[in-house]
């Protein structure tokens, strides 16, 4: 790993993963292409950061599908933990570790409107930053509490939740008095989700009838639904939730394209008759409570109430397998990839 | 009409509306049959109302086709506006005006729990006890200001603009400084959103592009949408939010059966990007609220400040076609069947 008290001897070369075509859907390896370029120039008012972490989140499905946000030939978009090993702006230190829009690189010329947030005095290693106490965590934080906040005796239903979203939500519930049943792929998420995350019960959703499950998990039917995938899972759900039910919509992964919309059975009438409150989440429009979110987080986790699971692959040329590999629910805790190498 | 001041010579015959079969999807006129019957008895602590007005609500679609609410051979489960014409309840005088659940029929024996509202000292004509401040006027004074109270200058979209429910969310909120947008289902309807439910404009939805339509309504989409039908309307409509807008789900009036759902197009992605709060609304769970909606509901009609209007037929036996014709769209008005007289 690269010392990470700057001054710094920069390379020659800043390695870069760039999105070389459109995918169609979810992105595969061979949407990227190593090209390789120098290293920015640090301009005035802005700095250059040093990527530790590239970070690979569900929501880059989106960003690589959108060519405002990720032009082809450039680095795809990504957040990223780093370190400023550059500032040329008088209120950010070299030295500084942040988390921001850095893009699959090992060097970003980035400005402040490019920042999630700063940690000045990480109080825990800094990969965190990116996970749970990054863009997922603080989602999970202020999606739950803002919308949809448990109360004890309460039943929870999460979705992907094992994932780096819905391992916090369940924890937080669960914490909150709730009974939280968690739906996730596999038998290895099943019992992480038992046994790291506190929740009551968990299921293989591919392997169980999901109607009759949810029916046995809650009698009663849910209290809240924090919902990361739509689709089918969002079907059975809806028809399990209790009157006047909330439904947090966090994220849509059941579905690759939108374009156009695929069909599902209608949902109005659940609604109607539920009586329920079925609310959507976009954690960017709360960049801002990044960090009483961070803070509140931090707190859980130094006293030992917040467990988190990371599946780190290290070398920038993994980031588009790890990519697709958490697309595809095979990760094992939020995925990073190590690029301070070199 | 028979005089309205007890004691009255009651007759030997109760005329009755009898569901005989179990209507697929939207009831039709052969669904019913005339059988009538004694005059019942009034039970201790029960009173017999004679009714004047019998209600035809979409509601009644879902009544019809719950064996629970209405077997087969029993009068037709309805709201209705009538007078009490004998009492053993001490709490409840003969003379009073009641509406509630009393069935297509002259004659019902009832207890307080059939009631929706009383109305000891009739402000305005009593058939408005079934309509504007009835079932209809109440749900959209709780529905939108419990669930979506419009603000100054919002512009808000009201599906079934011109219904019983809809053509009083119109004026509700344009009273609120909100600028109003209908959909309607016929050119005279149009006419009566603008010119006397205060609408901005209107459309029929059978005549438009809707998406364009509401795309030119609301060119920096809608704040609220009132919906009264869900179906390819809300498809355009939740298309044509503003983010952060309020869905009111009152009504699925475009579906005739939901067994088994139709599909549709998957809106979940909507309410997450769009960050929508999108709630449904149950009348029957807000019982105890009618007195207070019905005083401020009266106030204002008394204050020429809510426009309503009746479509009455008159005689029991056209009660099935003026159901049929209000499903189908063809009343203007409130639809009432009057049954004081014989």
């Amino acid at each position: 790993m690269a010392d990470l008290i700057p001054p710094y001897a920069l390379p020659e070369t800043n390695r870069r993963l760039l999105l070389a075509r459109r995918p169609d859907g979810t992105p595969q390896p061979a949407d990227f292409v190593r090209g390789d370029g120098p290293v920015p120039a640090c301009g005035n008012g802005r700095f250059l950061v040093r990527n530790l972490y590239l970070s690979a989140d569900p929501v880059q499905r989106g960003w690589a599908a959108n060519a405002a946000l990720t032009p082809l030939g450039a680095p795809m978009r990504a957040l990223c933990v780093g370190v400023v090993v550059e500032s040329r702006d008088a209120a950010v230190a070299a030295g500084e570790i942040v988390y921001g829009y850095f893009g699959w690189q090992d060097y970003a010329e980035a400005g402040r409107e490019d920042l999630l947030s700063r940690v000045v005095a990480p109080r825990v290693p800094v990969s965190a930053y990116a996970g749970v106490l990054g863009m997922p965590g603080v989602t999970a934080w202020l999606a739950l509490l803002d919308l949809a906040p448990p109360k004890p005796g309460d039943r929870v239903l999460v979705s992907t939740a094992a994932g780096a979203v819905g391992s916090v939500v369940g924890q937080i519930a669960r914490q909150r008095g709730a009974t939280v049943i968690g739906l996730t792929g596999s038998a290895d998420k099943v019992a992480r989700c038992t046994d790291r995350y506190g929740y009551a019960a968990a299921y293989n959703y591919k392997a169980v009838d999901l109607a009759g499950t949810l029916a046995g998990a809650a009698p009663e039917g849910f209290d809240i639904f924090f919902d990361n995938t739509g689709g089918p899972i969002l079907d059975a759900a809806i028809r399990a939730m209790k009157r006047y039910g909330r439904i947090v919509q966090c994220g849509t992964a059941a579905t690759a394209s939108w374009s156009p919309p695929p069909a599902g059975p209608r949902n109005e009438r659940e609604v109607l008759m539920r009586a329920l409150t079925w609310s959507g989440f976009v954690i960017f429009d709360h960049v801002a409570r990044f960090g009483e979110a961070i803070d509140a987080l931090s707190d859980l986790m130094l006293a030992g109430h917040l467990a988190h699971d990371e599946d780190i692959e290290a070398g920038i040329d993994r980031a588009p397998d790890a990519l697709v590999a958490m697309m595809a629910g095979t990760n094992s805790g939020k995925t990073l990839i190590y690029v301070g190498e070199g």
